[in-house]
């Protein structure tokens, strides 16, 4: 629990992101329970230990860290697809679509094609049909790489369905195309799919994952995949600008978190379901679940008009922190810190501060 | 006409490609005419002079001719939307997204943002989405140029509706995003929408349209727009490798069918209206048009199905080149060499080919 | 004193790099010490206090943090000399040059022009000679920047001349040439120089400054200019991937050691003086002072032959962190660390450590 | 001989460029003689035939015409270097540093390593330095093309000496090292050096052949080399903007000089060896011959201060091309013109003319 924010539960992100007093305490403890080695510019010491923990989780060959998504995801795409600009599938709602600056077009020559489908997902048919309208150009093109969002954050959280993903596998397979995971946050939808991480990343070539989002750490994640494609990437790392002189205590703080994370989200899960129901049943309010969701639920007030400031306010009345609304709904998201007060005490501050947003 | 083809009449070109011969005797002619001076990498002779006829063709104070389109358009869309990677706006069945070699995110670091509509069109709502989309993104990004092409070659010749464009050229203005007309072919859509080019060529910042595909030149295209922005371009021409050390012999052959293109073409419909009245009415074919189309139609023979090699030799048998046919159907195009021959004739020709197609 | 390290004192490094243990207890006692605010993806809290505290030591309107050096130089041409591949004059023996991974080329397009001089210097002449050369290029391009680096990591912290840099400031100011210092270690050149940071600073639009060689951070940069400039720079910072999360950690640990770096630094060359003269005047060990240098110094054993392993074994029996030997010399750095024990036993730890050299 | 231009003779160029009515002419014969099949965006047809003709003579399996030297030496190097930005050694002097606009970094990401050294080549020595100094890089980095010039155009026809590129060879096949040889005018240094164009293409795994400089095509050159790396070009050449509908005239034209060049240069070099013993023997001019030159002599007028206007008013006087001076010298170059008029004309035409520069 953050003792110096000014809320005991978020309700507005992915996990427990420990403000700088308890951050600060956590690494002091942990570089106190054992001798931690520092890296030397993102090599060694307690980053190759959270490497081979992710390589562990993720069922793959190696795991390398970098800073930031967005260069990791680049990356990833240079690997897959070469550094020659090939053509790469992405949803048209994709965080590599909407929100990377731009920069696989700029930096690796890239050209996106955002397919659309229901949901987060999109069809085999449909990447087929861009196969084969790529083989048809004019001009030799070439599709590099096939990427899949899951879960998708513009989308709430939804999943991309299972059978969509087996299906480009078995496509993509044929045609020998490369496939990319953004699973930023995939163990979420793990904890929400009953998926092991490991069988989820399997289809994958490379599996992309967050480390600051709900597992505890100031920035970082990982790229997961074979040993070949990633044993010498730290070059590229260091070349696009990604090479810290120490990234060591990111590495520590995510790796403590990721011991245990499923056993907690367990019982965030089951806490959320608690707080929920009581919500439902005392409040004027309707509980939606998103269809292939994971751990966003919208709020309803019907016809209320909510107001932003307002709703802030109303929140950390009640020590919680809520997210921005949109229209009558609060989009609400279930992460650790739920844990951080009895559901029955939860459940009253939420009636509450909801009583005061409308 | 082509003496040394095998053809009398082409239905598969947009214009009348003449044959090495006859494409000498043209340049021989042309020379002895008049005094021609050569251009040098490009500036000057007779290259100023096609570029001074393009420019008042199309409204704009300066045209820049380039050996290729492919080049051309990537830089315009540097002129318009900058070196440094912005969104463009495209037709998902455009030439710029499908058949450029994907060189705009290559070579200039652009992000395309496919659309799609009816037609060739997309709607101005449309790219307004598109626009709130990217001012949305987490990482600051810009929609650089919205290019639209017409007519559509990849769509049998379909036009930009007029509507559209004027909605969306309200939209530009309103946003301070400049426009970018791929009119490869727009004078024949001129031809066959009655606008004049300059009017055609007047809501965009620049225009393109090409040279050899419909005027007779060996290579070639130019970029219309105001001196601002294309009095400099020859550096970035040669620069792109773009700077042909003479490009006179293809500026002069544009230059030459420019002169009475309109009442050729004007000659031409007439012509070929009268030939398709005869072959529908005394044949087992159907003649579609194409909804806001240009110059092709599709000749059904309900019930075929056509073979590309028999198709190519029924149409030799009658000094005619067929195009490649679709299941039932031809996609036959109009053009300059349907003037070699009487309707009659021509008419004649095509039914006893289209007789030995099916 | 990092005293979870195997040495006291470290001669082969620019400062006094902490290890893990001494870091976390270092930002356990400034998190505790005042209320620290997290930045948010490099924006705001302990991030904006330590841009605030760079630009006034440096004199200019605005300093901005970045992850690494490689992406800051990256990003300062952009500004500098725009993003469309212009010339950067740089130094043969620059970093720039020669350990970036070539990504001024790759990623900004920039061609890099290579000059050489006495020391780590060029003339002014040679830029005038270099500017004529491009003006006088057969397809126009453009110089647009000129990058120095002062004190040179590759020629042992050699200073560039103060009369160069303002001749050549001079000539840049006739031309309207930006000009850059790649000053990653310039506070220890104004700790040997005595000119103020700020003065050094002034002649360059954007100037450098690294934060974790010699500054006890784990990582980071600034960039200091005007702010016209780098307002808005942190989007790039972004798009480019180097937008962690937070920075906080690192931003704290480097306000911290700014504070009193000067004083430091004073007494630290006095005692080293004193360690120097008391070595060479008891052992056969000759002190090399380098022209134009700062804290680099040769120890020269006049006709030994140094073994890498040997050495570092030597250092170590006598808690001291040697350098890697060249042929007859040990470049030695001097820093913070050597006034973790005083002169007299430095001296003598040193002068048994060369013993076990040779 | 161009009977529409002003001259009979040029000294300032280094082949016939002939003027549109004669380029016009000979398309007309060329075409008559024989029958002349187009090529389909560059291939097939006479540019096939052209292809052949220059692979033969240069001794590669294959050769591929381009339209502009600028694009044919950026793919090449991408053929030889790859995609992914490797350094690229070259002289100080050539035109790949100095003369293509910057685009090997702005369009391949390639960072050029200038050397210098006597006259137009570099040594093994200093190519060996520039390899170990990139081994010992900070970030990863390579060199992945050696590129020399011969003859050097901004070195008034240098050769690159034989023994240095012997040496070269010898460093680059046992790093494995690619090499490049910009041999634009290759042809002239063959006429002087007696070499045969295969032996001097030979070390070379990519040759770089002008078409219009002095072989009388618009525009235009070849790259030769091996049929693995070439084959698949005609896609680069496309995607990059260099893929002209039709290049048949200028291929055609290429072909037909390339048949009897070296016994034209042959009779050009006694032709020329005898204007300038008359011109030397009869008028108050030395002629200077380069070191290691080809078809460049300066004309010296001691004490003589030239003035371009007056000096091209005086080549015209007498039906001469004379180049722009430099002080008291004409860099006069020697090419096939010099066979339209009887050597003891020439001469006279030539000192009459010299006698009204100074």
């Amino acid at each position: 629990m953050s003792k110096d924010t000014q809320f005991l539960v978020s309700l507005a992100d992915d996990g427990d992101i420990p403000a700088p007093k308890e951050m600060a305490a956590r690494l002091q403890r942990l570089t106190q329970e054992t001798a931690i080695e520092a890296d030397y510019y993102g090599n060694g010491g307690a980053v190759t230990e959270l490497e081979a923990e992710a390589a562990r989780l993720l069922g793959k060959e190696r795991a390398v860290m970098f800073p930031t998504g967005t260069l990791a995801n680049l990356i990833a795409l240079r690997l897959l697809a070469g550094p020659d600009g090939a053509r790469v599938v992405v949803h048209r709602h994709s965080h590599l679509f909407n929100d990377s600056g731009d920069n696989l077009s700029l930096l690796g020559g890239f050209t996106m094609v955002p397919l659309e489908g229901e949901g987060a997902g999109f069809s085999a048919d449909d990447v087929a049909a861009e196969l084969d309208r790529t083989a048809d150009a004019r001009v030799a093109s070439r599709v590099g790489c096939i990427a899949m969002e899951s879960p998708n954050r513009r989308l709430l959280g939804q999943r991309f369905a299972q059978a969509d993903i087996k299906a480009i596998t078995g496509l993509a397979g044929n045609r020998g195309i490369p496939l990319f995971l953004d699973g930023a946050r995939m163990l979420i939808e793990c904890a929400y799919s009953g998926q092991r991480p490991a069988d989820m990343a399997a289809p994958f070539d490379i599996v992309y994952l967050s480390l600051y989002k709900y597992l505890g750490a100031p920035f970082g994640c990982v790229l997961a995949g074979s040993a070949a494609m990633l044993d010498g990437v730290f070059h590229d790392r260091r070349r696009f600008g990604g090479s810290l002189y120490q990234m060591w205590p990111a590495a520590l703080l995510a790796k403590d978190a990721l011991a245990g994370y499923a056993e907690r989200w367990h019982r965030t899960r089951s806490a959320a379901e608690a707080v929920l129901a009581l919500v439902e049943d005392q409040g004027p309010v309707t509980v939606e679940h998103i269809p292939d969701g994971t751990n966003i639920v919208r709020l309803r007030l019907p016809g209320a008009v909510l107001d932003g400031d307002k709703v802030k306010a109303a929140g950390l009345s009640q020590a919680l922190k809520l997210p921005p609304p949109s229209a009558d709904c609060l989009p609400v998201k279930i992460n650790e810190t739920w844990l951080n007060v009895e559901p029955q005490d939860l459940a009253g501050r939420l009636l509450k501060a909801l009583g005061r947003c409308a």
